[in-house]
């Protein structure tokens, strides 16, 4: 694996935070470029700190791996697993690449904006082009209904499971009282759709405040318009990342 | 022509992106002051990065051109129009052009606040001064009324010319689920009218919910302070260009 | 009359636009310090760019003077009257000045948070301490009703009379889709009344948007608040100032 | 007591700065480690502007010592008391201290956004797990109802004793038509609060915009969420201060 994975990784930790989508809380995954079984993340770190240094490989039930010092990168780089201290919340993660074999990348954050549509009843639209994936449908999960009153913390294979059970063959889930997260073919893409999820959710609590029916991107609008937009993120991903490096 | 030109509108590129109407997408150009068959705009670009050499020349059917190079420009300058990526919603443009002999310039961008107004039936409104010209009302162009389900985007001379035409004789459009556009008779207005075109939607969304009746300009009122902003659009355009170079 | 007066006025313009008040206009005023029949303020310039070496004086008719060489000011600092242009809206400040004996200073500006509440029936109120000025009432002056269909514009004494007729004893007019002014006792005091009309502003629009009655400051807690203000206004002022030299 | 603790007390002062809770004014205080029966607090200064050597010692009454200089200080970092000036605010702190000994840190700011809680009939829920402290409750103190028409400050130990009354033991107090304040068992915790308050307000706002109940945390939910956030607050802390130092 080349080290431009690892730090393209990285950058899209801070992009996220560079964009206003994470805060001091977020990480974003990417399944391991050369086996599907593994996937790659940040060390428990603030997103805006996460550089090439701080990723970390897990298997798909999320146990930490130490390959990527078997790989050949130096120790500062590839510590061994059981020095860093990885997310709780891999599960998050782990749960969807296990049940969504299309699933590259994964962002998870607590975007402000995003936040009260796993709240209330209204669902999330695909307010314009660049939301184009959320006109398949956005599903709420509510940990409570099957786990009871929680911490709310994704911290078991079992809620990662679920959660991924939740999101179905969408590309965004909403989890009450807590966040979201966007799945996607490539690294690029879930940066995106994590990004545009969040300026959709403000166009749209915009909209509501005009009231009255919302003309959103009808399904196969959403699904021709996303084919653009998944050609095209190359553009949007090098301004975002020029910012952060 | 002056490469001053060629600076003026790559800085209104980043002078949209600075104010907050432009993000990581969005495109502006003008009508070619010596030649009015043929228009300028930047080569496909994060608006943020557009510089006087990545300006492009095209014909009002949106075929692109090499004269900056024979005009004397340095091949760094205007490299063959062959070897640089247009827009694909450069039909947006040439469409307007082609239709409004008024008109030397466009704004294309998605700002969050105005989006919404184009997904609603509460139509935009001038709600002060320095949004003067949108008293005259402000349309809405829905690409499924004529072209069914498409990607939205404007990527073609037919799309280019329903929109011009659903513009009419305004100085603002709206694209349902897409964005907006603003033109004006000059460059600096056009930037004008896209910032404010945004201001004025964030002015009217928190009127909105305060509820009850707006006492916007009406058209008369709008007509003459738009002349007032035409005039005095120069003071406003040195701050703002200020700021990018 | 000292230097340090014309940097305060000139620092008072640019800390409005640094909090967020002004944006490419909006002007500041005071009345001389050494003569209550004059008043000081920048010539026509946007308000971030405002200097010492800007600032013309003006008779309570808004006819340009130009004492401030006579004072022995540099010719840089004060040239001639005649070489400078001054803002049409000087009237505004005027007006003002000859019927309120108690005002020395005026921030004029067009905050995207205040313009709303010239556009409803709903009135402003003092949300909380910093805007106790509030409490008094703020009127709206609709040039419409005397003037019919202008281009809103303040660009006459007549217009200025007429706006600090409506404005009366208070301290903030609203102008019906144009934006806002604010009056204090000294230039530190009106800078801390624009800022805090915008922030209050802020606040109203989000609690009227929870709906149900606004327990604001009553009249008598408006005045016991705002005597407090005015006594502590140079805390905040320091700091201001010091984001803007 | 370790020149650390004050460092670290001036820099939460500055984090709320930086995180857009505190504006020129708020302030953050702590309990003496070594003696209950003291706070510490910055003499009267812009919250951006509070630095170690700006920390004064106070007894629960609210009276200046000034011990620090005892302890060995440098006269620059710990002049005597009486050099220098106190918050009147000061009153708010001890009264919750002398109630609260739980309580180890005390913020106070007035934040646009939390603002409206304390104004309309609508309670504060914790919207998601990092607000998950508001979840037992937020009371509203009316300092109307006690003290009848005051300036709003709270400048007596009558004072502030009826604030920690309205407490309780509770996180969270809304001030009417003033502000709010967070408590906490550390300082961490305490900037924690007072940041979560401000971001879940705003997620409330908006959500309470869509319509409908709102599916916040509940109380068992609240518990169990908060003891994740205090045995982690450290991973946040590090990011903040890293931004103000």
């Amino acid at each position: 694996m080349e080290r431009d994975v690892l730090e393209d990784l990285a950058a899209a930790s801070r992009i996220l935070v560079d964009q206003g989508v994470f805060d001091a809380a977020g990480h974003v995954s990417m399944r391991h470029p050369d086996d599907s079984n593994r996937f790659l993340m940040s060390r428990s770190l603030a997103p805006a700190l996460v550089s090439a240094d701080d990723i970390m490989e897990f298997s798909l039930d999320c146990e930490p791996l130490d390959s990527l010092r078997s790989l050949g990168a130096s120790p500062s780089m590839a510590p061994a697993a059981g020095d860093r201290k990885p997310f709780i919340e891999r599960f998050l993660h782990g749960g969807i690449y296990k049940k969504r074999a299309d699933v590259m990348a994964i962002a998870h954050g607590h975007s402000a904006a995003v936040i009260p549509f796993g709240l209330v009843a209204t669902p999330m639209r695909a307010t314009y082009h660049n939301a184009a994936f959320l006109a398949a449908g956005v599903p709420v999960f509510d940990i409570r209904e099957r786990f009871g009153a929680t911490d709310i913390v994704i911290n078991s294979a079992e809620k990662g499971a679920a959660l991924a059970a939740a999101l179905g063959d969408k590309a965004v889930l909403l989890l009450r009282a807590h966040g979201f997260l966007a799945v996607a073919p490539t690294l690029q893409s879930a940066v995106f759709r994590a990004i545009f999820t969040e300026v959709s959710a403000r166009v749209q609590l915009q909209a509501a405040a005009l009231g009255g029916p919302i003309a959103a991107l009808d399904e196969e609008e959403g699904r021709k318009a996303d084919a653009v937009n998944l050609a095209t993120v190359g553009r949007s991903w090098e301004l975002w990342k020029s910012r952060v490096i």
